[in-house]
This record gives structure tokens, C-alpha cells and sequence, in this order.
């Protein structure tokens, strides 16, 4: 079903120069749960054999399956890391599990595709907006199979920890975590948790939420608006709290003044992205889709600096992850594409009696060989039924090949039938073409 | 790694007219352990929170990962059974896991790409030599990248089943089974093995292995042949074990000379081709590569007249099987194919001065809107560093953007060099394209 949203994706990724790769789905315990994430829902696996002494191994040494794609990744760029061209820009379009109760609209298996840059010890600044404009590229390419408008939120991790110590916060992951909740629980009740759990007084509470709500259309605006926060709330320019705070406010300006030349309205500022994870760094994005409020953020992301380390080395990345499966969810149930599975063939060869099955598989592979999917019809019933069985493969075209001898005692030559228009005309298999229009392949999904 | 290779394959399935489908990685107990197969090789799944309690839950209620894409299929078939057009010709490339001790050699997770025909109670027997010339099309593609000319050998558990009942023998799984080793332990072995475990005299033994032993260049010759042998040991024509034999012997003399008539060669009789899966009840296959014994048989199936059974309905299906890891692992390995990753791009944009980023990331946009696809230097090193940078990814050209005035004050146009000959020439990214030899993506694995 995923199978021509996945093909569009990655033909993005590949004209972009990103690198595919493949990693096993089985991961080792101790990758899988040193990650940060405190919500660990991991599958584990035990060989049947193994049943009723699943706990003799502790869970470091068992296997599981990975959960995203980053994990895997990490470990890749370190058992790889002498055959790596650094950068090194890579795409991944796999399935990820979690081991939750299966509810309503969640998956325990589905399909991520990620990109990530990963440097080796540096990684350029230009990536972080590059990056989010390729997720854009991919985005405006499902468009076609009727997703909205996408646009790429951005924040920087910086901005808001430079900000919050500035206001002498010191539980940044705290606050973070609370933000976090705007969208849905709303401003007074973040601002009440800012205090019960972060040690927040009301003015830094009302000073966090600020920074939360800021918004701007460029560079310079953003930069004005900053700094009238800061001063509102004394935060010092020399301070060390402000430089922090700086560098995460200059990458952003660069970002959003980068993507508004190439791609005006993609990427936007926006204060209150806060992600969840702990390892992001530097940028964050997350990702919306234009009058769609409940899918939340189709696309996420960000900048982390510690994606892998070996001895002493380190590998700074930055990436977004597009959760594709619930995408491709939303365009068959809300956004109206069509779920039925057709037939990848353009043209259906009838076999007018199983004696002269043999010319029409002849025809058949002649198309094929020019390019063109054909299918042969199973058995030589009436042509009614042959061409309803076309039909409801979603096959426009039906092949009638030349009867030596007609009923007239007449030979004639083959003559093809688009079903879809009645259109009926003779044709030579050496050298007839589909229409563009019926040879395209829908595959289940609305083509515009 | 796999990507190009399961493109090619995916590419003659589709050309062929096969659906593809995507099951999910996770199957119930119940599916997964109804199978015939005795190893049971499955990983079994545990959510991190109930380690320690696995045991609690029944084998058939807990979720286990599929270890092959016939069961998944036949549970496909039986769910969707009133939306899907029969026959039903679906491809499916997918991962698949063995829960067995990693040794050396061995996958515990592999990919199979199959094609299946399933049909609504009868099954149109055409498809018994379709299915395995469709696979000789998919490994024909392949040679490219460096496999060897792919034979299929086909025989008929009726064949087999009758002759052995006219023999007067009755466990038939058993001399099957044994059968099966001839390739491994020797005719003297496996003589020894139907007399001690499957209730076979001297006489008997004998039988069996000149069947497996009989060889014909086309169906006549098998049939006559095969008429010696029955004489030879009393089996009369008009008994019911002859009857049997009689209708494996039509259908494979069928396959044989409808396959030699459209590519001779391809798909050879071979009786002792016995396969170890009891689902099997008309056509077996097994596909050797010309020079290669070490790999086995690369691409497996059968006909099963009950792959699913709903009710009173019966599914019965023809299919076959690549191991397509084991293939890659054989071109990579032996086949002398190139493992090293490159980059899909055709073409790097090189970077005089990170200011002049834009210009670089306008001409690489350009291109990609024209389908070629661009990278651009990560950074604005000396060229030789970005040069190099380029042919570590395996990337052909390098792109000089024009600049704006060169060292003696003089303005010049963009030019292009081919880093593999040192060609280098003027060009304009709004029209120029990669020599196609260049152009072609070879990502890891020969091409020629």
C-alpha cells in the first residue's frame, strides 16, 4: 500500500545525494536500551526453543527490535566508520516496532524514513536548514496523492536553555518537558506545572511562556523581537546565559532566512517546539500539515551533537524522521485517496481459446521487453468476463489479439481496447504505447 | 545493499503484471505454528514490560515475526478473499526471520522476494510454467551484476508419489525426505536410508533412486523414459499409482516443453528434485546457478493445492521463492561484485567560498528538478579535498560554478568535469546531462 509513497520519498532522498542504506531489524539489548528514551517500548525476542527460560539472559545480551531508525544508525556509523566518506548523508526507509497495547490508530509495527547528515568530530551549520528543505522536497511530492501543505516549525535548543538560565531557571529539561504541552493543554495550566515541578516563580513562568509564543516572518524580525524579551525581562547581553542563547538565535535566523529565499512559507519560527528527547542539541523541527491539527507533527527532528561516539571521537548528525505510515493512514481515510490495490500491468492480453494461450503470452512478452507491464487474461472465458476481470485489477487497457480466421473467413490483425474510454483500435504489440494518462500506475493511492 | 538487486526483481514481477503486497513482520502463534514445518525456527515476542512473565501468555496467543511469506500470504488471502480479483498473482519482497543460532554464513534475518498465483477453488495449471519462468526473468536480470546463468530443475510430487505407491511403497513423506539427501550423501546413503526407515526391500530402493536418477531433454523422451522405468518394475498402466504418476508426468512434460519453447534452457525436468515441505502437492521446483554447488537452490516452491482454506472455500496457489540475501551475498562475495556504498548522486556541486553556498546549492537544484541527481560539497576546501571528497562516494562529475570574475579579472561560465577520464568542459545545468555509462547508479554491485 506504502509502496509509491516510499518509491516517491526516496527518489527525493536519491536526487538529493543521500546515501540508502538497510540495517537489521534485530538489535542488541544494551544499543537498544542505553538511549535516553525513558519510555522503552521494546520488543524483545526469544527463540522458540528458549521459551519458559527467556530470563535466564540479561536483557543487555538479548535482541530486540528497533524502535526508530537512529539507534541503528549510530551503530552503523561506528562499525563503519573507516569506509565512511564524511559526511555522510543517509537515507533509511524501514519498519520500526513498538512493544505498546495496540490501541486505536497506533501501529506496532510501521514504516519511518529518515534523513540524517552525520559528521565525523565537525558538521557544518548549512546542513540544519538543508536538511529540513529536503523533508519539504518529499513533502510537496506526496502532494500529488493529496497531502496538504507541509510546513517545517523550527526552534533551537540553545535559544531556549540560554533564555531560561538568562531568567536563572536551572531544570531546563523540566521546563522543556512542560512546553512541550502547550497544544494541549493550554497556557495556564503549563505555566502551573512550570511552577509545581520546575521551580518556576510566576514572572519566569509568564517569561518562559513568552518566549513560547514568539513568532516572526524573518531573521531580523526575530532577532528584534528576542531581544525586547530579553530586556523585558533583564537578561543580560554579556551574560554567558545570552551567548547561549545567541548562537541558538543566529543558527535560526539562518535557517528561516535560507529557506524563505529558496523556499518562502516552508520553514517558520516557532518558539514553542520543544521535543520531547533529550539529545537534540542545537535545532529542533517538527512539522505540519496545512488544516490538519490532529496528526500532530508529521515529521520531526533535529540536531544532536553526541549521535555516536568511539574513543574519542565523536559524530555530530543532524536528521528528521517522517512517520510514514500514519501519513499514508491519513491519505486513505481522511485525505480520500483510494485503498483498493490494483494491478501494475497497463494492458490485459484476452486468450480467445487456452489453445492460443501461447500467442498471447507471445505479445505479452513482447510488450514487457518494450517496457510496457502486461498481464494475460487466466483462462479463455467469455470476453465479458475477461475484461471484467481487467477491470477490476484496475487495468485500462485489453489486448484482442489477430483471430487466424474470422467468422467470415477474413484474417485480421490484433486490436487493442481501452476500457476505460471504449475506445477500440487496431495496434502492432512492436510498437503500441499506453496513453500517459492509463499507463501511470496508481497503485491505491489518488494520482491528483 | 540490496536496493538495486530488489529493484531489478521487483521490476520484472511488475512487468508481469504481479500485485505487489506488504504484509506486516508480526504474525499470531496460531498462524505461525499451524505450518507443517517441524524445526520451528520462529522469534517469539515479549513487550520490555512483561519480561519475567512470558510464560503467562499461551504460544498460540503471543505475536512471533514471520519466518516465511507463504503463511503471511495465506492469511492475506483469507482476510481480504472479498476484495481481491482471483487469480490472484501478488509479488511480496520482504524480510523474514529464522530464530536459529547465528553461525557463520547463516542470516537469523534475510529478504525473500516471491511471487505467488493463488486462485478461488481451481487454479488454471498454465501458471505451473509461468510462475518459474517469471523467476528465469527476474535471475536473467541479475546477471549483470555478476550471477551465473540460473537453470530451474522441476519435478511432480504426484510423479514421485505415484510411482512410489506403484512400487508398493506407503511412506511416501519418508522416501521423499531421503530423497532429498541424494545431492548431499550419496545414492549408497540414501539406498541404505529407504530400507532402514521408510520399509523399502533392495528392489524398491533401487527403484526410487532411478527416478531420481532419470533426466530427458523434452517431455517426450521423459514420458518414454518414464514408461521403461514403470515396466521395468511391474507398475501396471492401468493401476491407480500409474493414474497418479500419469498426471504429474502431463503437467511436467507440459512445463518442460512450454518452457523450452520460450527460452530453452531455462527450466529442465529433474526427478529427483524432492523438496522438504509437505505442503507441496503437484510441481516442485529447485534453481541452481551453472558452476555454483556451495549456494543450493537459490529459488524454491511448488504448487500447493490448500495454501488457505476459508470455510468450505479452498485457495490452492503456485510460488516460488528467492533467498535474496544469500544471492547478494554470493555476488558480493564470490561473484566478485563491488560492495562498497556510493553515492546515488551523478554529479557534486563544488563550493569556492561557503558565501557562495546558494549559488552552488541554485545549480544542484537545477539539476534535480531535471531528474539528475546532485550533491554539493560540504564545505569550500581546496578542490582537490572536494575532489576527493566526490570520488570516495564514487560520485562521476564535479560542477565548477561560474566565478563571477577568475584570477586575471575575466568573468567564465560554469564548467564540468568528469573525474573519471579528467574530461572537463563548459556547461550549463540548465541542459546538461551525465554520459549514461557514468550516469547509472551502481550502488555496491557490478554492473558488467
Amino acid at each position: 500500500m506504502e509502496q509509491r509513497v516510499i518509491d516517491t520519498v526516496r527518489r527525493v532522498f536519491e536526487l538529493n545525494g543521500f546515501i540508502g542504506i538497510e540495517t537489521r531489524a534485530v538489535e542488541e539489548g544494551a544499543s537498544l536500551l542505553k538511549k535516553g528514551e525513558t519510555s522503552k517500548e521494546i520488543y524483545l525476542l526469544s527463540r522458540l526453543q528458549e521459551v519458559g527460560h527467556e530470563s535466564d539472559t540479561p536483557l543487555e545480551d538479548r535482541l530486540g527490535l528497533h524502535f526508530d531508525l537512529t539507534v541503528p544508525l549510530s551503530r552503523y556509523v561506528v562499525e563503519h566508520s573507516g569506509d565512511i566518506a564524511f559526511p555522510f548523508k543517509r537515507w533509511q526507509i524501514q519498519k520500526v516496532w513498538r512493544g505498546e497495547r495496540p490501541q486505536e490508530g497506533r501501529f506496532r509495527e510501521f514504516v519511518q524514513a529518515d534523513i540524517d547528515v552525520v559528521g565525523n568530530g565537525v558538521l557544518p551549520e548549512h546542513y540544519e536548514v538543508e536538511l529540513p528543505l529536503v523533508m519539504v522536497r518529499a513533502l510537496e511530492a506526496l502532494r500529488p496523492f493529496g497531502l496538504p501543505k507541509a510546513t517545517v516549525h523550527a526552534n533551537n535548543r540553545k535559544l531556549s536553555e540560554g533564555f531560561y538560565r538568562g531568567l536563572g531557571l536551572d531544570d531546563i529539561e523540566g521546563v522543556l518537558r512542560e512546553i512541550d504541552k502547550l497544544d494541549k493543554i493550554g497556557p495556564d495550566a503549563v505555566a502551573q506545572l512550570l511552577m509545581d515541578t520546575c521551580g518556576a516563580d510566576e514572572r519566569q513562568s509568564r517569561a518562559c511562556l513568552a518566549l513560547a509564543d514568539l513568532s516572526a516572518a524573518n531573521g531580523e524580525e526575530l532577532q528584534v523581537k528576542f531581544d525586547a524579551l530579553c530586556e523585558r525581562y533583564e537578561i543580560a547581553h554579556d551574560g554567558e546565559a545570552y551567548m547561549l542563547a545567541r548562537q541558538g538565535l543566529d543558527t535560526l535566523t539562518m535557517i528561516i532566512d535560507e529557506a524563505a529565499r529558496i523556499r518562502p512559507g516552508s520553514v517558520i519560527a516557532d518558539l514553542k517546539i520543544a521535543r520531547g528527547l533529550d539529545y537534540y542539541t542545537g535545532s529542533v523541527y517538527e512539522t505540519f500539515l496545512e488544516g490538519v491539527q490532529s496528526l500532530g507533527s508529521i515529521c520531526s527532528g533535529g540536531r544532536y551533537d553526541n549521535l555516536a561516539t568511539q574513543g574519542g571521537k565523536r559524530y555530530p548528525g543532524v536528521g528528521l524522521s517522517i512517520g510514514l505510515s500514519r501519513l499514508v493512514s491519513y491519505m486513505l481515510h481522511t485525505a480520500g485517496a483510494e485503498a483498493s490495490r490494483v494491478s501494475p500491468a497497463a494492458v490485459m492480453v484476452a486468450v480467445w481459446d487456452e489453445a492460443d494461450r501461447a500467442q498471447s503470452n507471445t505479445i505479452a512478452n513482447v510488450l514487457r521487453e518494450r517496457g510496457i507491464s502486461a498481464d494475460v487474461s487466466p483462462n479463455a472465458a467469455k470476453l465479458g468476463k475477461q475484461i471484467h476481470y481487467a477491470s477490476r485489477l484496475g487495468i485500462p487497457y485489453v489486448w484482442f489479439p489477430a483471430q487466424a480466421v474470422d467468422d467470415a473467413g477474413e484474417s485480421g490483425g490484433d486490436e487493442v481496447k481501452n476500457i476505460v474510454t471504449g475506445d477500440q483500435r487496431a495496434a502492432d504489440c512492436k510498437s503500441w504505447e499506453p496513453d500517459t494518462v492509463y499507463a501511470r500506475q496508481t497503485i491505491g493511492l489518488k494520482a491528483e
